[in-house]
């Protein structure tokens, strides 16, 4: 009887894991609550009208359709029974000789709750579509408002958190005024528009060292973003933003990027949690009370040096790695391996020709990081299809200066049939 | 003082009146409550996974970007004041000099209204996305169904109408199925999946020659499709189709592709309607009463011979052009030009190689049909990009059996933040 290993989440974390179990003498399941795979990182793009949805998301049961030790089910897992090594669903559980947790994050709004109705968040693909139908359709009211105010309220654009997807958002976003919808709308007067980003810090972009985060915000500047320091937002209506500094700024949107915390599920699994709802792990990922039990990812919350790993791609497609190979271990009677990441840099970019990135300590900013930043994301797009459709659009948009997926879907508008049973 | 043409809709009518005044001595307003021209006649291959939303949609400012006598308005038009010469809207009326009417159709359920609620139309984006991911999530769950009746249940997809569109609908559906979907799911039993096309009359494809409504069915059967005439479908209630002859067919998928009618705003106006809410026009296409006025597309009844145009694109697309030259030349002083139809032949395409075409009194079936198909639809789609996008995917799908927009994304589950204001 071969032993079932069972993967929750079908991540960055969760899918290399599945992967590098493919030739284990084990049964993989893989549970999601989505039928694909994301690839988080190029989500802005989707809400600024430069790439479909469809090409930065894959079918699991296609990425994994040839790992015939793997099984997916589509399914919201409510729970752990850790005791009887069960995952409990929406339905039947799933008996798990070895687990991995790879739940991912999601938006975090710290206690603002009218920041979390009337605000975007950018983690799955419903976040980016609705954000890319609301910016277009401000344009498309604005346009129609008479009252000079009103409309430049509903041409304020203001991004929340300087990191990278702040930024990435913020650049992105001045590109999609400044260079298509400007050829849309004959009489837009760029100077209605505003594009803040906001940053609580002293600087964007944290992670990165100081020249990369001045680098950065000059170009910002430079695409007609105001980079606000020191800058944090207490409360949103929906019309207008509060700051902590008493200051309003009339806006109808918001966008939300300024925090992320551990899915929902770890919080009911009476595991401790640290901060941001992570689960503290041992060196080798392991729970300490649950040595089958492995946590990947966002959800992992293990410490490199002196700083708690980034909640981002690479160290979860790591840990996946590493719990996969000490789940083969364990199989043959030997000890798990601890975790040792090693950081692949950190790249982001902030429109055409411009990009910052840190890559093995040598830092660099323009068109050389753009290149690279382009170069490593055709690549880890997953699969043929994606990287060709995605490489067409980015040619596209780069020669034409257009994108072309300015569509408002208004999903929500039409009545929807009742959920089926 | 220009006059001012205001033309209501952007679908095949109103665009191409909008173009065909390109040049004329005229202010062109042109209103829709959409940002984008949706290209109907494949959005059944969204529907199945074959294509993304956004390759056969386009928006409209893109395509008439270039027009200088045109602004395009994003709003819901609630009314019309004949007497005062104005479109009333959501936002301020609109004065018009002459009007064009072009709101196209929607799908009519016959007053069935279970099968409103329960069943899928198929008329815009919203429809088409919210179909695939059901279609796909009936395997999801059906894969988990342990019950072999309610698993059976999940799997039959029932088609209602005989004409393109439930022809289209079930030959798509069934390769869906037995060359795509049958690798997903190993365990998939094809025995489990039935896929029915219903139709009323007594053959598909009616206003074709017999000969090739035989051809269509013939391959329907081939693909395993269960091809019924005289079928009549009285209720449904999400999980079974109950048919006037008091068979009842469990079935969790039902695709109403029956019938279609005017959209409402025709039935605000006050005017006479005939059969599905059409508007008798003048042979000008003008509205008797209003000479001002023409109606195009869908919305306008005339008939040719002793039949009804039918509510497709070409008479629209014909009719848009009329309308527009006949403006031209009342503002010369000039008659308005009687509008005279030219077939341009039919189609359908009812999986690979195979398709039914009358192009100039001529029938043919066959992969020299499917070609033609495919090299017309090509044509007609609106944009280089577009065009390049759906080829690509064709060409793909065509040599790897394959359908890559297999994604569920279900909009509808994620809490949408309230409507702004």
């Amino acid at each position: 009887m071969r032993p079932t290993v069972v993967i929750v989440g079908a991540g960055f974390g969760g899918l290399r894991a599945a992967r590098a179990l493919r030739r284990a003498p084990v049964d993989v399941i893989l549970v999601d609550r989505n039928n694909y795979h994301l690839f988080q990182p190029l989500l802005y793009q989707v809400a600024t009208a430069g790439l479909e949805p469809e090409e930065i998301a894959k079918p699991v049961r296609a990425i994994l359709r040839r790992q015939k030790n793997l099984e997916f089910r589509l399914l919201e897992v409510t729970g752990i029974d850790f005791a009887a090594r069960r995952v409990l669903t929406s339905d039947r559980p799933i008996p798990y000789d070895y687990l991995i947790l790879a739940v991912g994050a999601r938006t975090s709004y710290f206690g603002l709750e009218d920041v979390a109705r009337h605000g975007f968040g950018l983690k799955d693909i419903p976040d980016a579509v609705r954000l890319r139908n609301h910016v277009l359709e401000c344009f498309e009211r604005g346009m129609l408002e008479a009252d000079p105010e009103r409309r430049r309220a509903r041409l304020t654009f203001v991004v929340v958190g300087g990191g990278p997807t702040g930024v990435e958002m913020a650049g992105a976003l001045s590109e999609l005024v400044r260079l298509v919808l400007v050829k849309d709308y004959p009489r837009l007067n760029l100077k209605d528009v505003r594009i803040l980003l906001l940053e609580a810090g002293d600087r964007l972009l944290a992670a990165m060292p100081p020249r990369l985060s001045e680098a950065a915000a000059r170009t910002l500047w430079k695409k007609h973003v105001e980079v606000r320091h020191g800058a944090t937002v207490s409360g949103y209506d929906g019309t207008s933003a509060r700051l902590t500094s008493g200051e309003i700024i009339p806006a109808h949107t918001l966008v939300w990027a300024a925090g992320v915390q551990v899915a929902d599920l770890v919080g009911r699994l009476g595991v401790p949690t640290a901060r941001l709802g992570r689960v503290p792990v041992e060196p080798t990922l392991q729970l300490a009370a649950h040595p089958e039990v492995f946590v990947v990812g966002d959800a992992a919350y293990l410490e490199a040096g002196h700083n708690p790993l980034p909640m981002m791609a690479p160290p979860a497609m790591q840990m996946g790695e590493t719990a996969a190979t000490s789940i083969r271990r364990l199989i043959d009677g030997k000890a798990a391996v601890p975790f040792r990441y090693r950081d692949p840099g950190t790249l982001a970019t902030i429109g055409r020709n411009a990009a910052v990135a840190r890559i093995r300590g040598i830092s660099f900013t323009g068109f050389p990081a753009w290149v690279v930043w382009l170069v490593v994301h055709i690549i880890q797009l997953i699969g043929f299809r994606n990287k060709l459709f995605v490489l067409i659009n980015w040619a596209w948009d780069y020669f034409f200066y257009d994108r072309a997926v300015r569509l408002i879907t208004w999903w929500d508008r039409h009545p929807n049939p009742e959920s089926r049973p």
